[in-house]
């Protein structure tokens, strides 16, 4: 591990959403000076545009299913429409960057998923051949900040939908053996917090032995769980540091003037 | 200029719409070993979303006028679905590729047309600074295809929608200077026709003189004429080789052992 330090920027749903929330978030990240990666997830976009087009999104024991037309969707929203603005975004405020979907220089290579009973449809799961970070390490090297969408590929001509979480701890997972990774998961709340209802019940620091009380107790449930389970695979495969925060603190977090997040720790 | 040869292949509309079409020319070009970036245009996707979310599409003059819905579909299609898709495709074929709008490496910055009496909306017109091709340059040294898309930006945040013929036209003239480059637009028609409706009456040569002398005659019209302007300002500007040619020839136009096309000339 080299000491250069590269940054993997999370940010999902209800950040996207928002235009004016994306405009200020874009405009902030785009003062670090640190590379970083951004890795964004799709928000409701996609889901308000199957409702408009009359595609019934289903649901099976809670999962959603990427049928053919669902895929389409999801590669003209997260890899055209979000992916693209983003980029935009960037360019106005002077950061130099490049939207990437996982089929772009061959960037994430998944599989489809193969499931005893449910048929997923088209979703890519992650494996340990999945990365092939060598041409984001040419772009950080060339100084181009790279923006990264959930849409793989299966190396066989099919578009995959994976999770963005999944993606931002692979790609952190892979750089980790060649730069000083940090990882951060920006979402709508500000870290990880004890009463579900109290955004001031932010727990500041998490370690495996806590994360597996605090499960069992039900005080961490639904969907930070995967993200939890993704933040400890990063920290035990040489992530050096790992965060869970609200978008809007990411500077104050790099900056150390603020302890509203929730740090991963051993 | 040096020896090395790039090629830069345009492909339209009827060439996208049909898969089958698209799989055969994708695994043809695939093994073309001459570096090329493929630039493609939209097809009919575009206009049949804007039709399935009942989103008038506006004619004035016979031009499209791209408004804010209409910006936000091409950008899904162009740049999402129809951009993927390929790249997918090229990869299935072994080849490696990468998918770039204009706004990603600030590789083409467009300003907003303004018309004196037609608002055309958010189109962008290229200018002589609108290439940024170094980005372009280094991809070639690293073995990848770009794959390019109409989308380009103002560098002010916008997105905005570009003719993809001119953006070939412009790709080559900038890369003019450091290649030896081939421009070649493939079509639905085996090249340009001395009668529009017998494919078999295809001009093999074509001059300027000639040009405008079957453009007064009326012998070419309508969308064959910013084609062809863009040929002839791209053989004025040092572009080494430009044809018009159906996109099942490119190989047989590449290896010479096909006269199935039209070749512009001095």
């Amino acid at each position: 591990m080299s000491n250069q330090k590269v940054l993997i920027i999370k940010i999902g749903g209800n950040s996207i959403d928002n235009v004016e929330e994306l405009n200020l978030f874009i405009e902030t990240i785009a003062t670090i000076q640190t590379p970083f990666i951004l890795v964004h997830g799709g928000g409701k976009l996609a889901t308000d545009l199957a409702e408009k087009l009359n595609i019934p999104q289903q649901l099976i024991e809670g999962r959603r299913i990427t049928d053919a037309e669902t895929i389409k969707i999801a590669t003209m929203v997260y890899a055209g429409y979000i992916n693209k603005n983003i980029v935009a975004l960037l360019q106005k405020n002077n950061k130099n960057s490049i939207g990437l979907s996982g089929v772009d220089a061959n960037l994430i290579q998944t599989t489809k998923r193969v499931h005893p009973t449910i048929d997923y449809g088209f979703v890519g799961d992650l494996n340990e051949n999945s990365m092939n970070t060598d041409f984001i390490e040419n772009l950080i090297r060339f100084g181009l900040t790279p923006v990264v969408n959930a849409i793989t590929h299966n190396g066989n001509g099919q578009l995959l939908n994976t999770n963005a979480d999944s993606i931002a701890n692979a790609l952190a997972v892979s750089l980790a053996s060649k730069y000083e990774v940090s990882l951060l998961y920006c979402f709508e709340k500000k870290g990880v917090l004890l009463h579900p209802n109290d955004d001031n019940s932010v727990i500041q620091t998490l370690n495996l032995e806590q994360f597996k009380q605090l499960k069992k107790e039900g005080v961490i449930s639904k969907g930070m769980l995967p993200k939890l389970d993704n933040c400890f695979n990063a920290l035990q495969n040489g992530v050096a540091t790992i965060a869970v925060l609200k978008a809007t603190n990411v500077l104050s977090f790099l900056n150390n003037t603020s302890n509203e997040y929730t740090k991963i720790i051993k």
